[in-house]
């Protein structure tokens, strides 16, 4: 697979995906063995115009078990356009000239598209604004799947919670629809529901799927409930009444009996209360194991655009 | 030594801190060699919930001359709580899957406990707020004692200054209390006295200890003035009284001329006028060799965690 | 060459600066090989007064492409004086035991100075106040005029836009008055012309130089336009004025068409509208250049000081 840039979920078929996951299944073997010091010559970037500690961290863990080496900063507006002026394309015509691997979360969305255009080494896109893309994320979902039920064809999956912000659910519900007999369950209350272009998309694709306000109406058909954070203040209603809504979508252990033997509950995390703790310790909590997984998907990526 | 998280100074037996001593007294040897490049595939993750550069670069020094990696932030809150409401929990659960040591400047007490009680790594307490504890700083100060008066037992230590919120102090006097004939003098003003918890400790392990107001009184006859810091605005009182207060534990080179030719002056850093830059050069300053110190112990720390 | 500190620009001779460039070129064809690991058990702290991300990971990159550490800070007034009331000296005299050598950007002028005084590892100043120095942009600058053109002595040399206050331009004017039969035209508003200090450096030295207003004048004949920001706000007039104002100085095809077939453009970046982007492509645009050979000169300054 010949990757230069990583952007959007878009941009991956079926065959690269399956090559992808090949490839974080050899990570995962790697780490196991403590690591490698193969690219202990390449530098990463992250260059991030907002914090996002967590995935940051992500890439550079699975940069420094390649063996790499890091340049970092939660700062990245003082570099740039914010107090400079400067365009983010002359940021990266002067950072790609440094460094090997350019990890970019920007704030406007197109940011990435914007840098990979002007840059002489790979970009790979950690989040560019609300409502863009974050590919790698939802490559580490779609892996978890993968690795925990062996197969993405024909599954039935709930993508429950906030539908109307969450980047990862969209850009998700893009690599799902690639694949086969797959059905998407639209779980959120009704101010909080998936966009319409998303539904065109799956309509385009001839992808089966349903919108629900209930969790428990779907709960014991599907394979995978892929939670996401409601936010109180997005539902403009009172404790009381977000309370009550909330029983729709809160994952306990009452819900949980509810589920199949084989199914997974899977989050982006960070959590609020919308799973609650109790779950940790059931087999089928697989949100761990899916920020985990972060790490193998990332090696993999980086090893693909560096081995280019 | 089997440890599996460091976390506070209780934790240690007399024997146990006598092996780390001799771990770090390697570890200096180690250092003068130009370090090794034996843990070249762990990775320590620095994570501090308040900023604290001159802690975190120690930790960060002793990892890279043990030949490790380093993951950063001082902006931890944004990763974990303040911001996206999650718990400390699973911001470790997280974390612990990613590197392979973790060290936590957590800025409420207990959160290096709670931290420990779910990680899958180990984890080192770089302080958990404000009087809580420290213990690879008093760890260090331990080791400076002995390092440079070859022992403990049988000391005068006068522990100086704000002894009310010092955590080091604290700390310190725990540690202390395990050893033979040791007399501690609290020399402070009385509205920063060390608290009646620690008195209660000593009394219980039966250390000899006296509180005084002027550092004149005990100087000629202790081995180690353990200096530290008193801010004017904890007193409450004008600046001339402050003046007039500190002259009775300022540390110059009058002060220097009553101490005994072989006792030593420690610091944990920084210090504001509480020792006067004209006592550097003095042979008994040890403050500056005290921060040098920092690096063995925590390396010795990180190879007895990373081992074990 | 012996350097222990880098902290004016004023410090090199011409031998010294040939030698330096002359391992900047060895650098280059390292770099192309892959950097080496032979300073992998150095340590670099990045010590930041004040936020430079792109000279900070300039840096960084060269300390990484020659196999070394890094510790880094953008928050280093929290480590030291503005929050705990440290002094500079204290803070270094603490680091230099950490490290090998010390990256120092500062905010006040005479920052290095002090910390060099102190240290016991080099110390390179990165900066230091507005209006103090920044030699290792001005070495990097003078490195490319060498690259480009092969010498430095009999060229003609236009520096141009805000003079007054701009670091870079008045340590580079010091460089090239150590070569033989350079021509200097500052080319700025009156309000931001060059100060009288370096014009009386100048005529000690019997370097030609002329003042101008207008880039137009002088454009045909120089071998080097040396471009800089002019901040709108310093000449305090209206949109309007500013524009017409700049139109004397602003380089964009035009401007492009007069100057010689072999001279070139440099500018310290970041930029804002005072070159155009459609200039980037003309083979005589040599700023993306220069930002480049920043990595070079700073490895090859790191390797002396390191070697030292």
């Amino acid at each position: 697979m010949k990757l230069k840039h990583i952007i959007k979920s878009q941009q991956f078929s079926v065959p690269s995906i399956m090559e992808l996951f090949a490839t974080a299944q050899q990570m995962e073997k790697v780490v196991a063995r403590g690591g490698t010091q193969d690219y202990n010559s390449k530098i990463m970037a992250s260059l991030f115009y907002e914090p996002s500690t967590r995935t940051r961290f992500s890439f550079e863990t699975a940069m420094h078990r390649l063996g790499g080496r890091i340049l970092s900063t939660e700062n990245a507006k003082e570099f740039s356009s914010a107090i400079s002026g400067e365009s983010i394309e002359d940021t990266i015509k002067v950072l790609s000239q440094f460094v090997d691997v350019i990890v970019l979360r920007h704030d406007e969305i197109g940011g990435a598209e914007r840098a990979a255009a002007v840059s002489n080494v790979p970009v790979i896109n950690a989040g560019d604004g609300k409502g863009g893309q974050h590919p790698t994320q939802a490559l580490t979902d779609l892996y978890t799947i993968f690795r925990e039920i062996k197969t993405i064809d024909g599954l039935n999956i709930a993508l429950v919670g906030d539908l109307a912000h969450g980047r990862t659910v969209r850009s998700l519900a893009y690599l799902l629809s690639k694949f086969e007999r797959v059905k998407i369950f639209f779980v959120a209350p009704d101010k909080l529901q998936i966009h319409q272009d998303i539904l065109d998309h799956l309509e385009e694709n001839k992808v089966w799927f349903a919108q629900e306000n209930d969790l428990k109406k779907v709960v014991a058909e599907v394979d995978v409930v892929y939670q996401t954070r409601i936010e109180k203040i997005l539902l403009e209603v009172s404790d009381n009444d977000y309370e009550k809504i909330m029983e729709s979508f809160f994952i306990n252990s009452g819900m949980m009996k509810k589920m199949k033997s084989n199914s997974i509950v899977m989050h982006p995390l960070p959590r609020l209360k919308e799973i609650s703790s109790e779950v940790d310790t059931d087999s089928r909590a697989a949100y761990f194991r899916q920020s985990q997984n972060g790490i193998y998907v990332r090696m993999a990526l980086l090893k693909t655009v560096l081995d280019a």
